[in-house]
């Protein structure tokens, strides 16, 4: 079962807003430093749907040679289910065996029916028994939500392939009700401030943008949460955990991430983002650095 | 100024749910005879955002082939910017100069400054100055609203390049602001009932899925809407428009408009759709056959 913490890492572009490979590449080994099980690249923080197929296959190739296949877990989820197959075999061709696959989001309001045959075109397509897919649910982005009927029938026809999805909507009864009627189905939360409440119900992890920042109190609370004599010690962590959290979703979420990056890192390249993403103003950016003092953080300056 | 009746043609597919390029130039060429003015192959109806570069550049070409480059004006925009930019530049490179495009839309809520900068980066990276762009306005399907700020600020920085705007809102008023905000910016109706009302204000004409069907009645609407003689003509052309479009959106709309041209064509290939996509039941296609024949539609059966 697919389980601990996995960082949904962000992605440092350079001056053209080509990836910058080098700066993606420290980043990775450092979020595995700090404690991390492992780095889902390629998600909605990543950026990765603004990037193209071959500039998605560059940042996975970056990062397997910076800190395994095994590490990883990419986005692979495209509208164009050719492009989803050809994503998910690159990844597989490099020994990258988990992925987390976004259902096709353009067109709104499809069926469950329609979701399953996309699902089933791609794994079958694929045909490679290593493969093992965590589907995506993070409606307020995609529009397309992952229903539990759905689940229901693609856990039933891909058991060894369809092993967990990644929620990030926010709320924690749909989590525990996937726990309860999915078992071994690891159930993974996109938001950070979920992750304390779901281990205690038998969740596996999380993947969340704020461990960019935060991993090892995310490991914290991960390692130690069922331990009582160290209830203080996990507490404390996810209050840190959440500070960042607020921090961030105070301005426009993604930009301010990358931003809070950039402040770790004392690197300006970090605070740029692709359009549609428009980074914060050298304002909002002093705002933060503030802020990030206020809340404990270790802040290394940058010029703009 | 882009003026006129463009179909958004649908994207019949072989069994294996790769584009069939024979029955799609076949069908181009009979719409060209039906009387539009062009063809908007690969937008929302085409399934477009559902097939790989690849299959978009084979379609393209194949439509070239078929009814000439100066006749099409295809959908270019995806979510990822290079790849938008790769799309445009493929039509450039046959003499397609006119193109549909999208903003990026993974991201929902993104400013007008972010989609500003995402249009500004796909024209300055072209620098063609043959391109003449059409924006999309479908919030109902990609969720990213054009706002009229948007476009001032576009037609103000590319007065040579932004042309136009396809409106699939199916708000007349909107379209109305527009005509008065920006002259010489061609206002194109993305819904057929409004081709009709959008002329009389002073609109450039449609971009639209019955025309895949009823291309005669809307050159007929286009042609002579403004003749007091042919009043009566024009009126029953736009009623004979307005009842295919009701007919395929009492089902799902853009497996409903493939079924339809399946009729027309007597070939059960145009029923197919891709996933997310799911074509009609056979009780549905059945049902379409006899509501088709009572609305005095031409029906030519097919094997399932």
């Amino acid at each position: 079962m697919i389980s601990g913490v996995f960082c949904a890492s962000t992605t440092p572009l350079n001056a053209d807003l080509s990836p910058d490979l080098g700066a993606f590449t420290a980043h990775a080994k450092a979020l595995i430093a700090d404690g991390c099980d492992g780095i889902a690249l390629l998600g909605t923080t990543g950026e990765a749907n603004s990037f193209s197929l071959a500039e998605r296959r560059s940042i996975l190739e970056a990062g397997v040679g910076a800190v395994g296949a095994g590490r990883l877990m990419p986005g692979t989820g495209v509208n164009a289910l050719p492009e989803t197959v050809e994503l998910t075999r690159h990844a597989l061709s490099l020994g990258v065996t988990r992925v987390v696959m976004l259902p096709p989001s353009y067109y709104k309001g499809v069926s469950d029916e329609g979701l399953f045959r996309a699902y089933a075109h791609v794994i079958e397509t694929i045909g490679d028994s290593r493969l093992q897919l965590v589907l995506y649910h993070i409606p307020q982005v995609s529009s397309v939500p992952i229903s539990h009927e759905l689940i229901e029938r693609l856990v039933t026809a891909f058991p060894q392939t369809v092993v967990g999805i990644k929620d990030s909507a926010g709320k924690i009864e749909n989590m525990s009700a996937m726990i309860a009627r999915f078992p071994g189905f690891a159930v993974l939360a996109g938001a950070d401030p979920l992750l304390l409440p779901l281990l205690g119900m038998g969740g596996a992890g999380c993947i969340t943008a704020t461990s960019n920042l935060v991993a090892d109190s995310l490991a914290t609370v991960f390692r130690h949460h069922a331990d009582p004599s160290r209830k203080a010690e996990v507490e404390a962590a996810q209050a840190r955990i959440n500070a960042f959290r607020d921090l961030s979703n105070s301005y426009t979420q993604i930009p301010a991430i990358k931003a809070m990056v950039a402040y770790r890192h004392g690197a300006a390249l970090w605070t740029r983002t692709r359009p549609p993403l428009v980074g914060l103003t050298p304002a909002e950016l002093d705002d933060l650095k503030h802020r990030l003092t206020a809340i404990g953080a270790s802040v290394k300056d940058f010029a703009a």
